[in-house]
């Protein structure tokens, strides 16, 4: 599986009708581009601390964001596949948000080094209203799933958490940490989707564009 | 750890001595990229189908390959940290390689899907020879060892194996596929080291780094 080239396939995807990514991540942008789909991004517009979702476990709360992040694109653009994705970082059910400090990044560093966590990334993609009408191919007009990887980092001094966020890389990712980047050199092993880690999982994906009739990958 | 922005952090690595990559793949360099170390590629002159290595485990045979490369060019430039790598798929003992042709490639996804399969990644780092003379610091010359991710592929018709050759991107990989591209949608989850399946664990290396007494993560 190691590349031997640096171009990447140029084979695109078609999908029977466009596709919007709602969401403002650059990574899930380009890990949605490295599949060769045609898409444009559109950032919904969602109070995402405007919810009270503390009776929710990890997986509820992704599912519910990536939901309600699809659904308020979705609402004004319903002749698109809508996509839908929301990520968190939880050790059992405490949640780890963007650090709002240096100090909180080594607090949240500090409990996620030496132990294993979770990531849940939900994804909801919405089907384009014309497909409803044909009741026959029973084509569900919303998917929403969720994925968990477990993360193992591995044991940081106080100075190696001093030195990593001296980089700056830990600032805007929840749990304080990039898996790719310096943050890669810290992560011993995952267990589950990697890319579920850095925010969408292909693999469910492409499971979720399968129940809505579209496989992405075929002859 | 979901990125929100996409520049990358500028920040580089500086170690005693200037650094060479014994590799020519392309992902292997962006790998070392990504963590702003600045180093040279020079691809080692290695005939990987001259040895005998029928007697070896695939970790043995990927420790042996990557020093035999680093080797190759440290005899030339001994005055820099060179490393060298080599990847392998395997199911138990049997060994895949790249595929010959589309039959090849065929047959080995075949094997692969709805299996779970291991990838071997040694690395290799010569240490400097003018670090040597300081007997003090107990750096030795050359450090290897080999990481093994377990990969779980899903399983696949005989058509989308059939889809999946047609985009081309099975050919020069060993498997048959790329973790990254299309292939991120065939793979349900791994366990180990993502970047290890790529074709360098960057967590590795920093491990072997740090035993030449120069940790890639400093203050």
């Amino acid at each position: 599986m190691l590349d031997t080239e640096t171009t990447p396939s140029n084979q695109r995807i078609t999908l029977s009708h466009p596709v919007i990514l709602a969401s403002g991540s650059p990574r899930r942008r380009e890990l949605l581009e490295s599949l060769g789909l045609a898409f444009e991004v559109i950032v919904p517009n969602v109070d995402e601390e405007g919810f009270h979702l503390d009776h929710l476990s990890p997986a509820e709360v992704v599912q519910f964001l990536a939901r309600t992040k699809a659904q308020e694109v979705y609402k004004h653009h319903n002749q698109y596949y809508v996509i839908g994705s929301d990520t968190l970082v939880a050790i059992g059910s405490e949640i780890f948000g963007k650090p709002k400090s240096k100090e909180d990044a080594f607090r949240m560093l500090k409990a996620l080094q030496g132990n294993a966590h979770q990531v849940h990334t939900g994804i909801a993609v919405f089907s384009p209203d014309s497909r409803e009408p044909d009741s026959q191919t029973q084509i569900p007009p919303m998917v929403c799933q969720s994925l968990c990887t477990t993360v193992q980092m591995r044991p940081l001094s106080d100075a190696e958490i001093e030195a990593y966020i001296t980089t700056g890389e830990p600032m805007d990712k929840a749990g304080a940490y990039a898996i790719q980047g310096y943050g890669s050199t810290l992560i011993e092993r995952v267990e589950g989707c990697y890319f579920n880690v850095v925010g969408l999982s292909l693999y469910l994906l492409d499971r979720l564009f399968t129940q809505l009739g579209q496989p992405l990958l075929r002859a």
